[in-house]
């Protein structure tokens, strides 16, 4: 299957938003094993799209459109495409009264243009959309597939995976149904983590596994096609099992869990209270879990020392330690950890020091980073870092680590 | 001029990353009056990209690509582009002597595959790379325009502006250089900015006014173009002048400043410290102080106070404030302030109070915030908002608001 991916609107072509549909688009499709050959960039100009469906129709077998469904005069894909493939334009009745009682509840007038989103090809299917208003729709004719999606990125999203994809999986004469699972991985580089499981990479073929880096993580998603949901998951939990055999260790959670969701989840679970004191990271951390709903019943609060003074003066720590092992030092981590746990009288406590950069601090050299963590009842542990990034990507890597190892040790498994 | 811009890489096709790089350059192209009327995205495939060359000089007058120009087997741009138009590739010394040089100074073995990175078309003009090792060529064949430059957005975009926006300039039969002024706001919706300075943005053909909203910030790029630098600065004068009558309240910086850049920058050159109390943000504001190198002269440190008792008991607010005007209120707002800055001796002291979201907070909903700044001699100032967006943005936009304020209150005058 043949894919070239149509995005109209002249702010594309202005430069005021990247066209990051088409990745999302593309990526997903790279799943169930479609191949796209083109991404085309068109204003919103009935000739040039025009121009730009011919070509694609000579180049491809599925045409996907984002943009131009809206309810302006600007929105044109569905009008250029009707009369450019012969098929009518009827109003679907279903999507007119979702758009209507989209504004009863949003408590404003609908004027007569939006009764235009509800216009779809005459015996298309439908696609609903469920986060906003124009739904989307695919029809097939003369043998090319015309897939037409809305553009912002929160409506197409879910209707290209919910409606869309299992669309096109249908009309490829299969009843298929797709069904993924993430893997999350801190700790470990992409490139280590695809080294490590290649020969699994290489051999699948169903379930596919793909490498995706985000600021936050390594993910590995895991992508499976079957008749059923059932089958689907059955295919998945052996390639599961196996990955995390081999890199078990890096796991912090699937799906849609983040570090912070995680880091509660572990907390709340095992009725922990916890405060932190932070040097480089100034309150990155905290904020981090600051991010999740119903974290005040865990984060008690804590400090940020930033200078010597404060870490003596607010904290309590030792002057002889600073004087000792230096600021960024284990010892140093391990006593703000402990001198925090006790000042919020909180079950866990954080100690976060380094040298962030771009100069070395207190001796050590940029990218220096010692995170110590103090859990009831035992002495401190504390881990280094030696990071090379800038001095914010240091900055951000740290508060990220501390919640991967403050994870790690809340779980009493990680495989 | 008509401009298409051909963006080169199977990691595109394959959603891995979105085409930022069309959407900078088009942005630039925007402001130089240049017309972008199509995007394309084409795999390391010769074919395809030899079709996509010939459909674009069809409907371009200047064809710009990004990738291709690196040195492994799949980068294939150039080699492809000049067979298709008949003009040999040759070592560009300089260009070769950089390659060799970047491999001496980052102390690796040059490998012969490098040297490939040098070759430019014969008789181009060279586009100098000086964030890496391929360079850039633009060359006019049969009235058409070519210009190659890398993927890597770190490479690309100076390339761009500082290599191929002269370039263009000069074909255009014009000895002309541009360049731009941006002023940043915060506090303004975009909407709202636009709507007060319409009549200018209409107005204006040289120099351009291009409002742009970025997560920190709503901007107007001013770009003029002239024959030397001064008489472009000169045509901006007056138009950024008019603007700051109009909305000169909302300006927080120029060009790069950031809203933490500018902070500091007030910060230090009235030479005074600052300690914070932060509640629902938990670090945000600190940590957002803390991405500037320099910053540990001014920030002493801070709390964290996420619940009532760490308040009280950590920071010593007064619970007669809390159970009379409630945790979100202007009174422990201005408290916290107060009472950071005591505790931490510092000259000012900033305290965040409010209800993130997405739940009320102590009898107020979510999106009310106080923010309270206590300078030296005077009594807490106090700031409210009323935010309406998720937890997390809201939280975010807190952080700001509480550096834009602080900002405001150190200029002396903000127009």
């Amino acid at each position: 299957m043949k894919v070239e991916i149509i995005a109209v609107g002249s702010e594309l072509l202005l430069g005021q938003i990247p066209n990051t549909n088409a990745a999302f688009i593309s990526s997903r499709l790279a799943e169930i094993g479609a191949d796209v050959y083109y991404h085309t960039v068109v204003g919103d100009n009935p000739v040039r799209l025009k121009e730009s469906v011919e070509i694609a129709e000579k180049r491809a077998d599925v045409l996907i459109f984002t943009g131009g469904l809206g309810p302006t005069k600007d929105d044109m894909t569905k009008e250029t495409i009707s009369q450019h493939i012969g098929l009518e334009l009827v109003h679907d009745q279903e999507a007119l009264s979702y758009i209507e009682q989209y504004f009863i509840r949003s408590k404003r007038q609908m004027t007569e243009n939006n009764k235009k989103q509800a216009l779809v090809f005459k015996g298309s299917t439908v696609l609903n959309n469920r986060t906003g208003m124009a739904p989307g729709m695919a029809v097939e004719q003369d043998g090319k597939y015309y897939i037409l999606l809305p553009g912002p990125p929160h409506e197409m999203e879910p209707m290209f995976v919910n409606e869309a994809i299992p669309y096109l999986l249908q009309q490829n004469g299969k009843r298929e149904i797709i069904t993924s699972r993430v893997l999350k991985f801190y700790g470990i580089g992409e490139a280590e983590l695809e080294y490590r499981v290649q020969p699994l990479l290489e051999k699948q073929t169903n379930p596919t596994i793909a490498p995706l880096t985000t600021t936050e993580s390594v993910t590995l998603r895991i992508t499976a096609k079957a008749e059923t949901i059932e089958r689907a998951q059955k295919l998945i939990e052996p390639v599961e099992k196996e990955i995390r055999s081999i890199v078990g260790e890096f796991i912090y959670g699937t799906d849609e869990d983040t570090l912070s969701s995680r880091a509660l989840e572990l907390l709340k679970s095992k009725n922990y209270t916890l405060s932190a004191a932070e040097s480089l990271t100034a309150g990155l951390f905290m904020s981090a879990l600051g991010k999740e709903p119903g974290i005040s019943s865990v984060l008690a609060g804590g400090l940020v020392v930033y200078n010597e003074q404060a870490k003596v003066e607010q904290l309590g720590v030792d002057q002889k330690i600073l004087d000792e092992h230096g600021i960024v030092s284990s010892e140093c981590a391990a006593s703000l950890a402990a001198k925090v746990k006790e000042k919020f009288n909180t079950d866990i406590g954080i100690g976060i020091t380094g040298a962030a950069g771009p100069t070395p601090h207190d001796g050590e050299p940029a990218g220096t980073v010692w995170i110590g963590i103090a859990l009831p009842n035992v002495e401190p542990v504390t881990y280094k870092l030696l990071l090379s990034g800038s001095r914010n990507a240091n900055r951000d890597r740290t508060a990220r680590f501390a919640q991967y190892y403050l994870i790690k040790l809340l779980s009493e498994t990680m495989v």
